[in-house]
């Protein structure tokens, strides 16, 4: 069966809503990177222009029509073809889209840019009750958005498929279950042996120079990457060779290194989309979760390992050799490794981070089955104290200290420990694989690993479901055990 | 007559419209300054989409509608109201979209592209013949674009109209006889009298650091511009206070610092519009004429004059010391106010670059009128040595050196001589306004300047034709005697 004009139309149409998008992430990317401070006001009014556009270009008769059309077309393809696919996640999409109101997505926007604010001043003043009021309205503006749909399982499913397509609660749940009672533990075991960490001053420039030296080993590439800084670090993809990734460099410290690493593993996802895909709602990576499993693979798994060090310590050394000239390869390699838990999520180490994440996942839940969000600063307090043994002194480093409930995304925190999760899964299979991987990478050649996952993850694009995704590349679903042996090995040698 | 909700309704609309146009000036900026190469494939297709929204969105039946409705309205206004001139313009822009099915403007725009493409290889290989074919096709396009329009006096009027509203060709061919008339003997007999160039090696850095002290005096403001660098310098305005200007910075010479003062010359107008007229089509200069007399005006009646010298000259000899340490300031005035003919219109002086406008005013006239492009090289090379006494060795060098024919920018080429024409019929009124505006230069104070104009000029932004702003800021019409004044007074000093 070839191609009925009905899916020339559905692309053209799906191309020119993939070109309002990516307009928005430039104006998204210029803002938090290079924008004068006073355009903030005309940013806002675009941003918003663009987004509404696009959504009701999107949500059309139009589209719909396209779609129904298409069903015998898609029925008689391969499921694997490129053609299906574009059908089959656009249909998911549309369906989704259609029983939101635009004005309700107008409304949680505009209400989201509103609490942002707020947001801003109550953790400046530590002032939550500031902050109560408006939570509460999003909290509202969020039940009738899950209203929208029928009724799942669970109303956190709803939530949650915004960005982990497919995952129900409950399997979040079973893994994070796991989690806890394996983590809990060991983070307070290890948290008491601390190694001291690694300070002194290190200059922005010298600091940019090490992280292009070594993303460019991993695949950054001038002719089709950027690398700005930003307040908090990001990446956004243009198009799958216009890939803009951001960084910051405190000159306090060189945990600017990883945060590059971090954001260059989210790059090569969306760069090592099949080009086929290109300009179509599958030209990304399939969901936050496998996104953060890239991320993490790179700055962790790679970025964090024994011989990664053997090969790039004594190019740190001789870069700031008053800093570190005095500091032992092995002291380095611990004193980047250790868990040592702290308030602040966006600072934590790798296994105390999980914690914070469940945290949310639960408190999450409650809010979204009613909790009293007057109840919510002390039942943040609490958890803390039970999860990770700490005494929360104020709400700015508390309950107070995440953007993302105030813009009303309830659902998202979960995918950063489902990252962490696959990114074991697919490195295992990676290293089972790939031979002499730590050799590759003790001598700086990451050319392999690159390949390998853009061969298994990068090119499938947006094409799966992210379970599908997963069972592709590793035979098999979700499973938190890889991940717990791997931080059981690591912290039991550093 | 209080508002109907129609005004609302149309300037809702209007400012949709406007966020898409600044969504694409956005993409162009980010293209011409600090994108990745590989980004170019995608980046043209999402200008092309959102240029087809923006265009669409604005011809829809919907704004026509509106747009009768308010006829009353608009008749019980003041015509200096805010409400009557944006019905006005956007009557007046909507009068003229309509007039073009969207499938030839997609077609000049694709055709626009292809030739562009065609035009940089063709320039580097000094291959007309290979250009011709794909621009006797946009030449055709053109001529089907001027037929979507009652017949005007001329043909070359609707294309004018583009670009300097309401203008004639008949009172363009006015002015630029008596340019003609006045210039060929004084560029004849001034540029055998030339003073050497000065040369040397001056670092990027530095001229970045020297523009920046200017332009800053100049009214330039980290919180709302931004200075990049672009093969080609050009200025964009992203919102009122989101402008961003660009310059070149070659090692070789400080021509840098013109570009720069001309850019922020552009970039002052679009700051200076009324804050009230914001997210509106009247939000911008009057036409691209206008435009250019405020970027000729920073550029040469400031920035090439000698009390700015007197201020600046010290401080550019002290960043300088071996390049201009023996070099006085009398020969560096000269050397920046120098007639020179030569082969090139972008690096023409001050003088001579409108008989390089005047030849291509003439030659398009006949390109509109029919003449055989195969002549179109002899054409030029004839006009070269009529008006500049120069030979023509190749066409690279001649009929090919300028980009505008081949993205179809017939009729653009007038508004910079128009340009020149008008910055001295407005800097007259300003100095029979301003007490003391060469003191306050040579202090490199620019407070009055820039109020002066900020007054008389920008703030009127869009609402008025070209002619009726003029008329209100000079008191009368367009007239070529007061520049001609100016270049006389000046090369006889000089």
């Amino acid at each position: 069966m070839t191609a009925p004009p009905a899916f020339d139309s559905l692309k053209t149409k799906l191309g020119e809503i993939h070109d309002l998008v990516k307009a928005a992430a430039l104006m998204s990317w210029d803002q938090q990177t290079i924008m004068p401070p006073r355009g903030s006001e005309s940013r806002a009014q675009q941003l918003g222009t663009i987004g509404k556009v696009a959504h009701e270009t999107f949500i059309s008769d139009e589209i719909g029509q396209l779609l129904d059309e298409l069903r015998p077309f898609e029925e008689s393809l391969d499921r694997d073809s490129f053609e299906a696919s574009l059908i089959r996640v656009a249909r998911r999409d549309f369906e989704k889209a259609i029983r939101v109101p635009p004005e309700l997505f107008a409304e949680i926007s505009r209400e989201g840019s509103r609490t942002f604010g707020t947001w801003v001043e109550a953790r400046a003043n530590s002032d939550y009750e500031r902050f109560r009021p408006r939570l509460e309205r999003m909290v509202e503006l969020k039940q009738r958005y899950v209203d929208c749909y029928p009724p799942p399982d669970d109303p956190y499913d709803t939530l949650l498929d915004d960005y982990e397509p497919g995952m129900k609660t409950s399997e979040v749940r079973v893994v994070f279950d796991r989690l806890k009672e394996a983590l809990i533990p060991l983070v307070e075991a290890a948290g008491s042996a601390a190694t001291p960490l690694v300070t002194g001053r290190f200059p922005a420039e010298k600091q940019r120079q090490l992280s292009l030296e070594i993303v460019r080993r991993f695949g950054f590439d001038e002719t089709a990457w950027r690398l700005d800084t930003a307040p908090h670090p990001f990446a956004q993809s243009l198009g799958t060779t216009d890939i803009r990734i951001t960084t910051r460099e405190p000159e306090s410290s060189l945990d600017g290194l990883f945060a590059t690493m971090h954001e260059c593993g989210h790059g090569l996802y969306e760069n090592g989309v099949d080009p086929v895909l290109e300009r179509t709602p599958l030209a990304r990576g399939a969901s936050l979760g496998l996104h953060e499993s890239q991320s993490r693979l790179w700055e962790n798994l790679v970025g964090r390992c024994r011989p990664f060090w053997s090969w790039f310590y004594p190019r740190l050394q001789e870069a700031f050799p008053r800093e570190l000239g005095s500091i032992d390869e092995e002291t380095w390699f611990r004193a980047i490794n250790d868990v040592r838990p702290g308030l602040i999520r966006i600072e934590a180490d790798e296994a105390s981070y999980n914690l914070h994440i469940i945290l949310r996942f639960e408190l999450e839940q409650q809010i979204m089955a009613g909790l009293d969000l007057r109840e919510l600063p002390d039942a943040w307090n609490e958890a803390m104290s039970r999860y990770l043994g700490i005494d929360v002194p104020d709400d700015a480093r508390g309950v107070l200290q995440d953007v993302h409930w105030s813009r009303g995304g309830f659902g998202y925190f979960p995918t950063y420990s489902l990252g962490n999760v696959m990114s074991v899964q697919i490195w295992e299979r990676l290293r089972a694989d790939v031979d002499d991987v730590d050799d590759q990478i003790s001598r700086g050649e990451f050319g392999a690993v690159r390949e390998w996952l853009g061969e298994h993850v990068y090119r499938l694009g947006r094409k799966y479901l992210p379970a599908e995704t997963l069972e592709r590349v590793v035979g098999g679903s979700i499973d938190p055990e890889p991940y717990l042996r791997y931080l059981q090995g690591k912290l039991a040698v550093a």
